[in-house]
């Protein structure tokens, strides 16, 4: 489709995550006139998210607020909001101040969690997407040794030092790894009642190995290098309940019940609200998680100025399986939709969108991690080196790597992690008391194992 | 008081901040058993504070875990409990988990904010004492540059680009002049529809002049300063009325009414509950915002062995005026404490407390503090320079100098500041909610200036 040039171009991007934001940053001297709107007021390089939850890094460590990433486009305006709807007819986005009109819409508004219908089960075993999510996985993690410190039964005191890790994608072991190296190294010279290497850390998943999209022999890799750390992987595991604070799964015949105070949910994703209502108001496709089927512009069908990027588009790969929702697939997105809009813009168009794999990492704890880095595939310290450079490279802001690097560099040495805050309510009654509302005051069950 | 040292003495101490913890590394060493009991599981070094609440550095960057820090004191224990009475017959403290004895007590909770009988002001007009304080500024600041960019009508985004600061103690002094330099220097390219440079900044102040505790001449330095910076200040003032975010002033005869979507509280604390314990369990006087006059020794009149540290404690410095409830007082008081208890443990005793003045600092802007060294006076540059190493030099570990260190170069070359997120509500909703609650929705009142 060529677009006419006769007036200025109005692009809106719904999202600030790694989709929108590329293509907001490629948009930055093109001939058009940009609105990012996203809910938050920072992009989170969501990556580094199971660090903060581990104590190892602050939230701004890994967030820039989006007006300063763009404050020298001058095209660009940000702004604060949440869209509600989107009306293709009139071609303008509703949000909650009011509507804004364009030529362009870019949708990448990613997922949330994805609870497989138990969506109780959230106030027990939180999920990992938003610094909010973040700072309530620390809180618990931290919380638990301390309680641990103060119980005298010890079958509660068991439960305290429990973790249960469901999913073993690559938030999953890493947050393993990362509390396996808490316990066993971080905090073993902290307190005086508990023995923090006696915690016990289970990483739950479903499929037949860890990290299932990964090459075998890196899941093989990954697997021995979390036994080692001390983690139990109990794998072709289903949870079937969550309640009380007692975790039951299903091993084939075997029913296991583990009385864990600490339960991180880490499986499954689904997508975000708008990819319902573009389908409602465009006739687009969803797959069965929510995510929007797109075309091999990545445009809508019948639709060809609005686009879905990054985690909520389907994209069949060269015909094949859905790209995976990792950052570099949002990144490239991104930028080929800025690309394309400034092709239209003279009356050219672009060869559908290709992924360039770049490569797949995932860290299991110091001086462990596995790379597929599609040439060739490695584990131990020097994937752990690639691992740290990647995410020091991709970092948006010059002051995040600078302070990144020094947090990193200081833990390496010392083993110590600074940010092991409990945090984020008024007082610590109002968090005992919600704890408590899950756990119903009672005898934890005998733990099975 | 000997204390006989047939047995292993145990030191129960309350509450982790500048006393305790002072009181407590001194101890490290001693032939003592103690227990720290803090609600929290970290010191927070408050002099930072309003960092935080203006987005230059993260709540972690000021805060060290107290078990971390005194993990190789073998004799410590730290409880993350909270203290509900005191019982100085049975020489014990009684927790929310249990009770817990001691032969020698130590309590150092501190103050929290007074609102002068207006506790319903609190909900509009937060105050700074906690990590959680600091993060509702911060949110409420940066929400208002976001709102005004949103706003159409002028005279609520001017109410919105008005921030009134309530109080010019160091603490009001302080925010003042970093909210004057993000609008007029780290935000100034980062929005299309405002100008942050028409941001209105008030600094209300009820005594005769900025910094009332310190030299006039400072004092007059700092308001030199702050002007320069574009910040209002009205002395003689007070606050008579906070409804629908319109701040009611009054000064001398003249009435005054502000329309301010921003309004922070640095004006004025109050003893902790615990100071009121301590009176009723054993007839200790409280000053007129409670707190707990203390003897030459800093213990309770007829209980030897039970001693008030730190802003909780009125202590009359060799007969004058109560000291002020800064760090250094409360470090030299703890670490006074823990040479009086191992004196008392050899049999011996030591002469009564006295506080060695080590300065009074404040800090205005980029370049811009005072200082009183006692034995001279300076502002300007110099002072700023001994601020930034005073405060580095007693930021209690190694890694939180190291990162504040890299934090505070990088802004003082960028002027960005990288930690402006607005958070900690698990959506913006309920953020914007808790907001309209406070204005009830309607035009604000004309503002007379």
């Amino acid at each position: 489709m060529a677009i006419a040039a006769s007036e200025r171009h109005r692009v809106v991007i719904v999202g600030g995550g790694f989709g929108g934001l590329y293509a907001a940053k490629s948009l930055g001297r093109a001939p058009v006139d940009v609105t990012l709107i996203d809910k938050r007021n920072f992009h989170l390089f969501q990556p580094l998210l199971y660090q903060v939850a581990t104590g190892a890094v602050s939230p701004a460590d890994i967030s820039s607020p989006l007006r300063a990433i763009l404050a020298r486009n001058k095209n660009t305006q940000v702004l604060m909001d949440e869209v509600l709807d989107v009306d293709p007819e009139q071609q303008q986005v509703v949000t909650k101040h009011g509507s804004i009109p364009y030529d362009t819409l870019i949708v990448a508004t990613g997922v949330s969690h994805h609870y497989f219908g138990n969506d109780h089960w959230k106030a027990t075993a939180p999920g990992l997407k938003t610094v909010e999510d973040a700072l309530e996985m620390r809180r618990r993690i931290f919380y638990a040794f301390e309680s641990a410190e103060k119980e005298t039964d010890p079958e509660r005191r068991r439960a305290w030092l429990t973790f249960v890790i469901v999913g073993a994608g690559p938030t999953g072991v890493e947050l393993a790894g990362a509390i396996a190296e808490l316990a066993y190294a971080t905090l073993k010279e902290d307190f005086r009642s508990i023995d923090t290497s006696e915690t016990h850390i289970l990483l739950l998943e479903g499929m037949d190995r860890v990290l299932p999209p990964y090459p075998p022999e890196l899941s093989a890799e990954a697997e021995a290098s979390l036994r080692k750390l001390g983690v139990e992987i109990q794998t072709k595991t289903l949870v079937t309940n969550i309640v009380d604070n007692v975790v039951t799964t299903q091993q084939g015949d075997t029913i296991r019940q583990i009385s864990a105070r600490t339960i991180l949910w880490a499986a499954g994703v689904k997508a975000s609200k708008l990819g319902q209502v573009l389908a409602e108001r465009t006739g687009a496709e969803l797959d069965r998680v929510g995510r929007v089927v797109v075309a091999p512009d990545l445009s809508l069908p019948m639709q060809p100025n609005i686009f879905v990027v990054g985690d909520l588009a389907n994209f069949a790969h060269q015909g094949g399986k859905p790209l995976p929702g990792v950052a570099p697939v949002a990144m490239q997105q991104g930028e080929y939709v800025a690309r394309l809009i400034q092709a239209r813009l003279k009356g050219k168009t672009l060869p559908s969108f290709t992924y360039t794999h770049i490569g797949s990492l995932a860290v299991i704890g110091q001086n462990q991690a596995v790379a597929d880095l599609g040439f060739t595939k490695m584990s131990g310290p020097l994937a752990w080196l690639v691992w740290v450079f990647a995410h020091i490279f991709y970092l948006i802001e010059f002051d995040n790597k600078l302070i990144v690097m020094v947090q990193w560099a200081w833990s390496y040495f010392t083993r110590n992690r600074g940010a092991r805050l409990i945090t984020g309510e008024a007082n610590l009654s109002a968090f005992e008391a919600r704890l408590k509302g899950d756990r119903q005051e009672r005898e934890p069950p005998a733990v099975k194992v």
